[in-house]
């Protein structure tokens, strides 16, 4: 069930992405194994009772994916199956007992290099902007110019624009959550949603518990806010281990938990359905409130939406948090923030932190919903960013010492890579911004882990033949000499 | 000096200006009084060689404030001189022992009122729409839609959008400040840029000196976030008292101090040049830092710009603060901060806070100043400003009993109105709102001073029959039945 996913792969609209996927199952079996010749279009046709073109396209999409390769006047080969990666490790990650001092210093060099340095990034956990629907975000903004410039100038409601509202109200109906307008606030992005949470549900001193590794924001906010962070041990695939949640909370005054539901950052973790409701129930009946970030939960390749650990939410104890930024305009700066039992506090440090959202971004995103481009834009988003996971961990099968390990994504944007220890990720980040490539070195990720073996590759940005060279030039930095 | 900088009024363009600026000086000095009959038009044009047409345009002028009338087959009669009002107490506010505890309670039900029950708003501290540059923003947004759609959907700079910083580095210069690029950074409005600073320069628990009264937002602000805040006596002309400030700083251990420099919410004090540079000097031999709010020093009604407290400082010591949300687009949400030598700190938190500002307000608004639309429209907003001024104190002069006191602006938003003691704003709040009309009571503006004989009306909104029809009502519900 946590696999790959393919088989229940979203698009089944047309009967050749059906063929098409009974395939990739075929190939990820090894049914056919890399090398294998396929049948060919005339064969597959006859054999399936579908039309030559069906046949055909099949094979396109196949091709598309990179997990086979059509050779002139010969036909169509198994080039790539994501079985012969090795998967990470499967353990959680361990503990170490000490603090790792210098991650803020690293993170501000790892950014500030980026500016300066960098041409190609491997390190953003954003879709390129070659995947945002620009030209239909420009027929919103067209219509805000022409019938809501007066009302985009001035302050929005504290809570958010209205439409807005009931549209996000909408969208999280598919994360299994029922909340109306009222209850839920718009928020600067993310980040400001969860240093709202932050503040609404702790006091200064106190102890949250977040998954280690995960996402430098979350640590840093907690510390600049005066809280402790405590990082509690986290599965590659499945998440937050429960079982070390449930001691570190028997041991420790913990005051919040901040998590990601699905396709963690930057891990890649899902947390299995059942483990969201356990994680639910436990925090409700110590009555910890849990910080849910499900920023990266659209961007799914399986077949339906994952749920929200909100879904789960009896006592109004889960505090969502969410935004646009990864899935439609990282720029914008619009998020959202779900409460619950949470919200009076959550809106006066909301008035008085930024007064309101920006009117503009949520009356440009609000016409944008509310004109359904949003289930359409996203559906693309998810098959392309699906295609580019595929073609990304191609190039790492490729490029890569057959001694690394690589997650196996089943959303959003990155793959999560360990290398054998001893391994810094940190001096390789040194060396390939030597050729303005920049990567994510695995200690941004952890105040307590040794993380210096590992790095996070985002495939946010299409394959092309400057990503192919890319990711040739970091697989022959990681190999001996 | 501090007076109504009338006769040193910004728009000496025209020669009827100048005509009419003459008149209003002598109009205030009461060599003109109430009900004066003054010279006719061909009278006019002769004494002062100049054409019938330019003496017509100057009573025209005079009439458009509201300061003289034209009565048929008569001439032209003094209207209204500011003159006549009473000014507010001389006094610096007094200091109360005792804490407020329900001021929280207090702005929270007075906003929650706006939102459902109020129609005409008196109450607001911002310009109304009518006098924001709506079709010359229009211009920058399809800017943008044409040439920036793709950059303005990316994530910005945490620093902010770099056309954006040239510009408030040029703009700064008006008020003294020399600033580079670089040293600056954009936020979520000024109230995310005051946040910054608090947070980079102080710790929980410390105390942070204000002005009392003061905008809510600014002790909210500090109190939500751990930090103590003491309100420093305060005059209605001239801000803090220097004086009360050294006493102050001699016995308690302040961390920070947060003053607004010129036309303060909400009294609409300007703090003297000469004691601006006294404060920074006071100040700076203590080593604390002054984090000064200057939102509304752009709005003089004089013929000057006033200078900043910035621009005083010589040790980085003072951190500025300001925003676009005053002067050209609230719901934007676009402000900036100067961090002095906080910068790191300030970066940093502003980056695990929002990550950066909207990209689309940022290049609508680096387009609108690129193209020196900023200053011709800042001209007309304090035009615009200043003779809504003119009108509401007339208003204030004719519609509310003869006891009542009021500040004189040279700037800003508001009127600051002191009532005979004993009086309870709330309960006009109250009743005022039974007609839809919203006033600010003053007891919003402090948690430790007894303010309830005080409010604060804005006259952002054009003066219109309506707007006349509001305050006849206000003043009527302050007269003793």
């Amino acid at each position: 069930m946590l696999n790959w996913g393919i088989t229940d792969f979203y698009m089944h609209t047309f009967i050749y992405q059906d063929l098409a996927s009974s395939f990739e199952a075929l190939i990820k079996d090894e049914v056919f194994k890399v090398g294998d010749k396929l049948p060919s279009i005339r064969m597959l046709s006859k054999e399936r009772g579908v039309s030559i073109s069906t046949a055909f396209k099949a094979y396109l999409e196949l091709e598309s994916k990179g997990l086979i390769e059509a050779r002139p006047k010969s036909g169509y080969y198994v080039r790539f199956s994501p079985k012969h990666l090795q998967n990470l490790s499967a353990d959680i990650y361990p503990e170490e007992g000490s603090r790792i001092e210098n991650v803020d210093d690293l993170i501000q060099s790892v950014y500030g290099s980026l500016d300066k340095r960098a041409e190609i990034s491997l390190s953003l956990n954003v879709p390129s902007t070659e995947l945002l629907p620009v030209a239909k975000l420009k027929k919103s903004i067209l219509h805000v110019l022409r019938n809501r410039s007066t009302q985009s100038l001035s302050y929005e409601d504290v809570r958010g624009n209205q439409l807005l509202r009931e549209q996000i109200a909408r969208l999280s109906f598919n994360s299994g959550i029922i909340v109306k307008p009222q209850e839920l606030i718009t928020t600067t992005g993310c980040m400001e949603a969860l240093n709202l949470a932050i503040r609404a549900t702790t006091e200064v001193g106190d102890a949250i518990a977040i998954e280690g590794p995960t996402y430098f924001g979350i640590f840093q906010a907690i510390e600049s806010l005066g809280r402790v962070a405590v990082e509690v041990p986290t599965h590659p695939v499945s998440g937050v281990d429960l079982n070390a949640l449930e001691d570190i909370l028997s041991t420790r005054a913990i005051r919040a938990c901040i998590f990601m539901s699905n396709f963690s950052n930057p891990v890649g973790a899902k947390i299995p359905e059942a483990d969201k409701e356990r994680l639910v129930r436990l925090l409700e009946s110590k009555a910890i409130p849990l910080i849910e970030d499900d920023i990266y939960g659209e961007m799914y390749f399986g077949s339906q939406r994952p749920k929200s650990c909100k879904s789960f939410d009896r006592s109004e104890g889960v505090i969502l948090c969410s935004s646009f930024s990864k899935s439609l305009a990282p720029g914008y700066r619009v998020g959202w923030i779900i409460p619950g039992r949470y919200y009076k506090k959550v809106y006066k440090i909301k008035f008085h932190q930024t007064i309101s959202t920006s009117s503009l971004s949520q009356e440009v995103i609000a016409h944008f919903l509310t004109n359904g481009r949003f289930d359409l834009h996203s559906k693309q988003l998810r098959r392309h960013l699906y295609i580019q996971s595929l073609k990304y961990l191609q190039a790492v099968h490729e490029y890569f010492p057959k001694d690394v390990k690589v997650s196996q994504p089943q959303g959003g944007f990155v793959l999560w890579i360990e290398l054998p220890k001893p391994y810094n990720t940190l001096d390789l980040f040194q060396r390939a911004i030597q050729h303005k490539i920049s990567i994510a070195p695995g200690q941004m990720f952890s105040q307590q882990l040794d993380l210096s073996n590992y790095m996070r590759i985002s495939f946010g940005a299409p394959y092309t033949a400057e990503m192919d060279w890319a990711m040739r030039v970091v697989g022959e930095l990681l190999s001996p000499t």
